[in-house]
């Protein structure tokens, strides 16, 4: 069976859009991401408030043109992609169809509640803005060393939750709803808020006993903080001048710590044992 | 002295109850992790309040029945073992008991401080929800890193604490009581959550020269706060899994990253060039 | 063609003002250090407010001393090098004239607002202070470090932007403009508030919902706060001034930690022995 | 000429004082860390208020009991060393001194504000504390790692203080004496309040301009905040499994990178050249 081909005007379009080798694909880019980057300026005014209608007006226009491009745009991701399915259900095809849908939306709800479903539908338009990091290749080893550090923060992160339950449900049987802590998941939050050292204020415990356990948890909270940075720190360490080891030992000359992916032993020689290969 | 033998169905109910490797164990482990979470989210749940006397009916209910539950676990949990005792007084063991006896407790403690009592009580049902990291098998290296670097975290914790009371002492004398610094524990106790870089905002110096010791306070806690950080970095550095590999590469089959006192290479099993390898 | 050549006295100021070696030069640079400490602590004293008359006057004496002084440094500074545009143009040369014309500028500016504005001038001078790193010379290790990693953070730091663009705007949509998230930028200020960390408390959640998202953003905050530590961490490990060693001692000497690769002891130059070189 | 002779009454004295390897010895620091938390205690608990006339006398009793045995202390102190001065004049020895004092200041001073000035004086007492750090011994890698990275924490604490100056200058401007920003160095506490990402929230900025330079300073304060947290990451990494090396090369063998200390080249044998050698 031969593969579906796209015809040359598809593939020259494919190669605009998709790539950006070319001075065509250059500038297609740097349009879409200026594009991209008005579309958010223009939701973030909009709900400012106190400008005079003519803004308002403007920024309506405005956020027409660009979705109608974004519009074109979409039409031409999916028609010139051998499988447009994987486009339109990979990550990048969710958030630009995401992006492009509300103000579509706008027409079909009609109501009494009209306006106000209109601008938090518009609001989501701001997820366009994922579409930057699509043009920054750097972040590559920043992306490895969070996922492989992803499993460890994760088991930090569920005790960090673990201690954030028990000594919010303690907290709120100390300090009571008086000074704030009116229920166990507020006092959970006002916990989460102090291991993270973000410290709002707007909860506060003001009694002796409250104080102290506050104190505590700051304390465990300084000293726990280090635990992330560690594991970011030593994933970053293990650059590639390091090898993974296991805990197999020579067959022979019984040396331990062999690579991985070791097949002969590297001090005699010997084969290793394959089915302690794992 | 022969060892004590378990009867063979209380074998059986061990190995469901303690093991999780078969499908019977599993099944278990499943339904124990979700009562507990259940059971956490209804504590949590009738703190809220504001909710209509169905719902807390419900939660009664609810509540009596996993008790119930978690009853006849800890006794199964207590039979099944050859050395009770060390079950029972076990960590796990103490988490276990004090997660079922609050709601008992209830019945014995009447009077007019019936239903506070019940729910400070039943609110330290909350430990339960510790089972939950029996399940997570990952956290090892974790609590090894953090016990490696225990005595120096201490060491750094109270020098912290020492830095606190004086300093909470000084910005007592400076500010006095109108701008919160009430008692020196209080000041000691704003002191923690400034060095902490928590800072609440509650208790906030005014005078200039509160201004300028809590910078000196903060300027300090910056440059400590590196400290802990260093100590678990390097102990996760210091990680056994991982030795230095060098540039050279085999003669024979060209594979790269060799061990630093590596002979022969560990893909092919080729001596590696002697001269090459410094 | 031959170089342009400066005249005696002006390569010997030159030699005072660029260089700290002669015992000319030292002073030189040690009055330079005091003025400009003096002229940041004249703008700071004018600015607390709530002084009598005679001390402003003082500090305008003393401001205008203190510009006169730097205005035939900066003369000297440029008629004694070679290329005075090469210094104009450079930074410290921006830094020293932006330093110098604040207060001749007072005079062009007459008008009704004319006071403000001579402060608001003014305090450009504080600019000055940015003289001082000039005079310390072991900064260089720290600026390589945070350059190397300059790419990586500024991707970590388009990652926060976007982070907060979006979290920003779904507070906005929960919270509304009651609690304090009046628009999305500053329910984006708010969230980098929170995402740093920092946490001044002026805006809060009330919504439990509100609560809910700060809560995951606080622990995504908690989460990356180590990866531009780890960052630096990883590019200060990677200095080359040192070197492995090992624990065995030379057979002749006793000498201890000898380099991986040490063949002979650095000490007395006896062969070490080398089935212990492992 | 010989040297002075301790009395042998003295010098079991001196050992039971100064060293904890006797009993005697053990059972004297025990009885004195006592003491000194209890102290500590006293003074808190005084500042506390609100207590019954009898608890202020117990306290008064107890103070004067524990002054006296620190007064016979540091006379012991003084009279069971071989040079005096030496113990005068030490960190501890002063430490010592400041905190037996107060208390007997309070006869001197007498007079209308008697009260207040005694109760200030005591309240130095609680340098005290200070002398638990001397029976802990673990601290001196931790001391040491601060002491190295000495000099580069206080390069950048000097960076962070700059940039405080200038930012706070800033927002002054932008913002005003409305919103709290009262005075320069209000605003250059206020900016450190914000780097160290303590953010207490008393001041706060109001204006969209003033929170987006806020919001610089805390994107700064949160890429900057790697730095003394890498300096002393490495500076922990550089354990005693490293040594430090120079440029040197062998004159015979030309292999460069030599223990500071080396004499021998570690490859050749070679002694290496001694002026180079610094």
């Amino acid at each position: 069976m031969t593969e579906k081909r796209l015809s040359p005007w598809k593939k020259q379009l494919h190669d605009i859009i998709y790539e950006a080798d070319t001075p065509m694909g250059k500038l297609f880019d740097v349009v879409l991401l200026i594009l991209i980057l008005l579309s958010v300026i223009f939701v973030m005014v909009e709900s400012v408030g106190g400008l005079h209608q003519e803004v308002y007006d403007l920024l309506y226009v405005g956020e027409w043109i660009i979705t109608i491009f974004f519009t074109l745009e979409y039409i031409a991701r999916v028609i010139t992609v051998k499988k447009p399915s994987r486009y339109i259900f990979s990550f990048y095809g969710i958030i630009d169809f995401l992006s492009t849908i509300p103000l579509y939306l706008s027409f079909i709800l009609v109501g009494s509640n009209y306006l106000l479903t209109v601008r938090a539908l518009r609001l989501l338009r701001v997820f366009r803005i994922l579409k930057i990091t699509r043009y920054i290749g750097e972040s590559n080893k920043l992306k490895r060393a969070l996922l492989h550090s992803r499993a460890k923060i994760f088991v930090f992160l569920f005790a960090v939750l673990i201690v954030s339950v028990i000594a919010g449900t303690l907290m709120y049987l100390i300090e009571g709803a008086e000074s704030g802590f009116k229920s166990i998941p507020v006092s959970v939050y006002w916990c989460i808020v102090t291991l993270t050292t973000v410290g709002f204020g707007d909860i506060a415990p003001v009694t002796p006993a409250g104080q102290l356990l506050a104190t505590i948890i700051m304390i465990l909270g300084y000293g726990i903080i280090a635990v992330p940075t560690g594991i970011v720190s030593a994933e970053y360490a293990k650059s590639d001048d390091y090898v993974h080891v296991n805990t197999q030992s020579c067959p022979n000359c019984n040396a331990p710590k062999h690579r991985d992916d070791a097949k002969y032993c590297h001090k005699c020689g010997q084969l290793l044992n394959p089915e302690k290969h794992s």
